[in-house]
């Protein structure tokens, strides 16, 4: 038995409360090694001789990754402190028993040496997530580029390659007048990048968290897109840009006239003055990379930490907002983040929060920061699997898999996956313009449980290589657009809102490596992403009815051929 | 290779801050199955066209414990993110990449596959512990039963076995008159069990937290004991029962005596009225244990929290303390530990905060919360080595090696190592009256790193069993007294003082389980820990200085013997 890969911390990480006297447990095992695990558990403080309360409960694997199963079991109590241990039983037959971090070749029985759930500790991590959020469709917005008020000459909004300082007139009010488009295609949730008043297009540069970039409108204006939206039955969230702001932010401006006299010395990170910010070097203060345009805060410094506070509350409640995407999220500390929820949530329970991570986010999504990310690791598995196909279906499994292992439960139908943004090429473009494969890959992230995240004109088959081509002008003259694929991504869209079983978390993913073939049978369906050239039968499913095309299949599924085929 | 076994979190549990610019990563892999890893870096933003950033690291083993390494490095960066891997060759020569939770076979090269180091962030959690505290010696003192200013008689004072109700009248200044006591056996901190007003003889049921319980004295009494405490170079830690009051203290009171309608409802676990605390059942509101004298607090509750919080703070401000021993720490949540922690350190930087669990603690010893811990396990596998003889030497250090493993570096040196408490027998009872056992326990204890624990009269041989019985009054008779062993204590403390060098975290532990032995290679000694009957010839050493005994040794080390041996 491999005892060196059992792990089980007795904190957070590995046992968390779901609801008042609801917990979950998990443990992690070496793939494959481990036939049953049983989890043993008795009250801390009430001896046998008084109460015989012992019970035991067998495990599950809840989810495999490429090197650890992580088994699982659920377990109702209402006490003071619940002791446990596990018996584990491997693939040869032989069994091991594990409590507080030693093994046994005997059962324990001395609760000081089983591992110990304080049930109101674990009650009090308890993660509230906003149930509205859950499953519900991102609509990615760059607003300079998506609509404007006003008339722009078609060559300029259409421009490509786009460069940043190509300035395309697109607004709040245009954005307020193409909702529809939105609601037509089936989306539940408007993202927009920045719009507060910045001198750059993309507007990561903040110089007035409380002001509407003027090119973008009023207050006024952001207050009738929400309300129009609310009305529409659409959420809107914004992107709060905290982690930097622009030189021209009133602190970082007062720094640079008065140097080290400034009463804004510990906004920012100053390594010494004359201030340095000369391209191609590093500049002598923090900043977001090394761009001296985007001074780093310092948001552990009380003061900042307020202000930055109430600029979020400040949009919540002036203007409805539904919650914050909050940019460069992991480089900001978790004593902020802590903060910043705390408050938030005290108001606006039902806000959602969303951080930029590119990595594993675990350490933020503990039940104390954000409600969830943006889940590019999605991105990078969904993306080698089926635009480039350097990566098998099983990894592509295993790397979901190892998120649903790792991560909370309830932050499994918030993750944000994406499969392109404003910081990356579009998927067209990773999909080196094969709109089969771009097809497969919306459907994979369409029809997977999460928070899907569409980038604006994706269902148009809009194409842009990096930043900032991938930041063209919406594609609104009828003549640009795709419309099968626009007609592709409404039926998936269609197909999530009216069938929501088969983005059930019981979901059992088969992978076929040899015929490029991931097989998930959910909800009484069984979806078909078949990600190679050639042609896979699968006469099992002859005869039965595609839930997409709406017609029976023959059984027969085409390259990049998505299906999803009812079971009965 | 066992890959399954390999783990690395990019967050605080595996990377942390030494000072600004040094950074700490560590690696698990299983036990032996390694032969050398190296930690690659670069910069996250510097693109290598402009600066090569790349840098490597190789990592050693800090730690090992029974199935795993704990590989580190110390690595010295002024940048934003760091981005890292791990390039890993097992003793059979196979190399493999570890980077972002995954493996591959070739080193990596794009930066967004590598794990990924924020400073500011990593800066943030910076642990800061009180430096006065590092390796100083703790000395336990049960107020009611250690020293009276009354003339109390000696049968009664010395009554064995004894009883919750026994009436000892020990006080204050009775503690006060005795504190040289403390200064002469070498100690450095007097930490006393509770001593707010109760009903009770251990106070652990608090009736009022701003007044000295009468029996034992006054405020102006504590604030002499501390005022002579620190005369004498002593600090002064006192016990915070926050878990849990008496029903007597007013918020429980108020809802005896109003039922539902007390406004004081949410500062306790209430499921029902009339409340119900007979003896023998379960009470139906919440509390330590399932003692009905003991209803738990809601510190959650914001008002409990300001209240708890004022408390502390009070008896730091008015009477000088150094520090708060914290008692069922582990049952109150984390967000009030790290309150807690912000409002203490934010006025007395330098107070000790000290977390009772009985089980590895990691999740309060991240830096925002306790300084540290009473080490139970410490005294679980002293005893389990040396009293009742059924670990190995091997284990033993296995087990002090997965503390040192897991935990900061910094907690090390404040790990409060007990071998017996108050709510323990005592340890001549552990060892079965065998003074031999004691001593060399002892020994374990006081020549390791942290903060060794002794419980008042320890040093004295004083004996007793498990709670009520280990709360005897301490000896001052002189016939009652055992010399030898105080001489002991005494010598192994002047020991610890002269020689600070054998507290070094750089020791090597050599367990030879056959002979029983424990050799440990540290500040150009060798420590001899001889755990069992017999005679162990150790002709390397013949010739040398004991610096304990003070005497040339032969060589040979009899049953259960210790010796500190110069190696020059």
């Amino acid at each position: 038995m491999n005892l060196a890969a059992i792990s089980h911390d007795a904190t957070a990480r590995d046992c968390f409360c779901l609801e008042p006297d609801r917990f979950v447990f998990r443990l992690r095992c070496a793939k494959g090694d481990i036939a049953r695990v049983v989890l043993h558990h008795q009250d801390k403080y009430l001896p046998l001789s008084i109460q015989d309360t012992r019970g035991e409960v067998p495990m599950t694997v809840a989810a495999s990754d490429s090197c650890l199963d992580y088994w699982q079991a659920e377990l109702n109590f209402h006490l003071v402190c619940l002791r446990y241990w596990f018996q584990i039983t491997d693939t040869a037959g032989n069994t091991v028993y594990y409590s507080n971090h030693h093994f046994s070749d005997t059962p324990f029985t001395d609760t000081d040496d089983m591992f110990d759930c304080p049930q109101n500790l674990r009650e009090e991590e308890r993660f509230f997530t906003p149930a509205w959020a859950e499953n519900q469709v991102v609509y990615q917005v760059f607003p300079s580029r998506f609509a404007s008020s006003r008339p722009v000459p078609e060559a300029l909004w259409y421009k490509a390659p786009v460069t940043p300082w190509d300035e395309l007139h697109g607004d709040l009010r245009g954005l307020t007048d193409h909702l529809e488009h939105l609601k037509e295609l089936g989306v539940d949730i408007l993202y927009m990048t920045p719009i507060f008043r910045s001198n750059s297009c993309h507007k990561y540069d903040t110089i007035d968290y409380y002001t509407i970039d003027p090119a973008f409108g009023t207050q006024q204006d952001l207050k009738n897109l929400v309300d129009k939206a609310h009305e529409l039955g659409l959420r809107v969230i914004l992107d709060g840009v905290f982690n930097h702001t622009a030189p021209e932010f009133f602190a970082f401006a007062d720094i640079r006239e008065k140097g080290a006299d400034s009463k804004y010395l510990d906004w920012y990170f100053i390594d010494g003055f004359p201030l340095r910010a000369k391209r191609g070097e590093k500049p002598n203060f923090k900043t977001f990379s090394y761009f001296g345009g985007m001074p780093k805060l310092n948001v552990k410094n009380p003061e900042v930490t307020r202000y930055i506070l109430d600029v979020a509350l400040y949009w919540l409640r002036q203007c409805g907002i539904d919650g914050w995407r909050l940019d460069v999220g992991d480089e900001i500390g978790h004593s902020f983040w802590k903060q910043f929820r705390r408050e938030i949530k005290a108001e606006f329970p039902e806000a959602l929060i969303v951080g930029e991570v590119w990595h594993l986010a675990e350490d933020f999504l503990q039940g104390d920061e954000w409600d969830t990310v943006m889940n590019y690791p999605f991105y990078q598995s969904a993306l080698a699997l089926a635009a480039r196909e350097e990566m098998t279906v099983s990894r592509f499994v295993e790397d979901l898999n190892f998120l649903k292992g790792r991560l909370h439960p309830r932050v499994i139908p918030l993750l944000w996956n994406l499969v392109d943004s404003h910081d990356t090429p579009r998927l067209l473009h990773h999909c080196g313009g094969d709109k089969r494969r771009m097809k497969l890959i919306a459907a994979l992230q369409l029809l997977s449980p999460g928070m899907p995240m569409i980038y604006y004109g994706d269902e148009y088959a809009m194409d842009g290589g990096q930043d900032p081509d991938c930041r063209r002008g919406m594609l609104w003259a009828q003549d640009r657009q795709d419309g099968d694929m626009y007609a592709w991504y409404r039926s998936l869209l269609r197909l999530r809102r009216e069938h929501p079983e088969i983005l059930s978390s019981q979901a059992r993913d088969l992978p076929e490596d040899e015929k490029g073939l991931l097989l998930r049978h959910v909800g009484g369906c069984t979806l078909v992403f078949h990600c190679k050239e050639g042609t896979v039968i699968l006469p099992e499913l002859a005869g039965k009815r595609d839930l997409l095309s709406g017609e029976i299949t023959d059984g027969c599924f085409g390259p990049y051929s998505v299906a999803v085929v009812q079971d009965a």
